[in-house]
């Protein structure tokens, strides 16, 4: 299957990393066709991978993901003809992350929105999935760093763009019962909101290999 | 030892409660001596118990609690004379809800301040320690209802402080290595962040019998 990674970060590298090394088709976008970033990962991932811009790479995903930065991402979505994002599963990782107060960062959408729902309002012909947003990029991709059992959040408005999102979590190594369905959208209020939490764990812990299971 | 415990709702009715079932004496405090609440509490409660005015409990406990609401928490604890909360460890269990949207509550204190920070701001010299928050008031006194390892946080700026509350924390049943030290007070608006991702939890597991381990 085609897939559209959008982002050349860390987390844009180690999704469209992991698409390639499960035998799919990936194109990673970013602003400018031919960033650096982009070309240095297709140079090193072979020939299922390829890069363009963010119109492109719409166009090529038959799925979608978002790892733009969370400021960026309603402009990077933007880019993309509109048809492009028409009925597609869009899997949306970023957060609404805001480092303009510095060090930790604060979230720019809080309460009552969330940057999924921002994103699914903005493009209400994709089907938007909230997920892997509440963890490190390495775990997202190979969940079996932390041991044991630890769980994974879905959210989102279409009952099969969630299967479809979690058949593809369930390939990156995520056991089918450690996937937890939130509900609608408005769900993502609670997985962003749960990153400054994240964060100072990061701290305590002195490493992102950590995940939370919810344990009842 | 005498506790003091601000509220009379159900998170202080099980606070108080467990106090005096591990043998303390315990003064229930509300806005008016005499509410009904604490008075129904005291009669049942025996011989250890009373109940006062959120001043009358300040000046009777060698610890405190706080857990009346979160819009009421700074005007509650305001009440007090300044000289009966100085020096002593303030366990704040509240959270910022705000209920004036509907549900479910959004939070009026995120990002870059919290309620625990408020508390220990106006009240300088407490010892704030943000605990207790991120679980059900069942649970708070009675972790062995959730089976398995799950997880509380502590965060205070005052080490000696931190240290009281965790051997409390203990006695209520708590692991003592399933208590984990987020640092200083800013801390709270982590677990005061989480709430959001805590309240959707119950309504997709139907039952607040739940909590979260850290794991790494």
């Amino acid at each position: 299957m085609k897939y559209g990674v959008l982002g050349t970060g860390m987390v844009g590298k180690a999704i469209a990393g992991k698409l390639v090394a499960i035998g799919h088709e990936v194109m990673m976008g970013s602003r400018i066709a031919g960033n650096e970033q982009a070309r240095e990962w297709v140079s090193a991932a072979g020939s299922s991978a390829s890069q363009g811009t963010f119109a492109e790479t719409a166009a090529f995903g038959e799925l979608l993901f978002n790892c733009t930065s969370g400021s960026g991402s309603l402009e990077a979505l933007g880019s993309a003809n509109p048809e492009d994002l028409e009925g597609k599963v869009l899997v949306d990782v970023a957060n609404p992350l805001d480092f303009s107060q510095g060090m930790p960062p604060s979230l720019s959408v809080v309460n009552t929105d969330s940057l999924g729902e921002q994103i699914q309002r903005a493009f209400p012909d994709a089907r938007v999935v909230k997920a892997l947003n509440t963890v490190n990029c390495r775990l997202m991709v190979d969940p079996a760093r932390v041991s044991g059992e630890h769980d994974l959040f879905i959210a989102g408005d279409d009952g099969a763009a969630k299967q479809a999102a979690r058949e593809l979590l369930e390939s990156f190594g995520w056991a089918a019962d450690r996937i937890i369905d939130l509900g609608d959208i408005t769900a993502a209020r609670a997985t962003e909101m749960y990153l400054p939490l994240w964060l100072r764990l990061i701290g305590t812990l002195q490493s992102a290999d950590f995940n939370i299971k919810v344990v009842h």
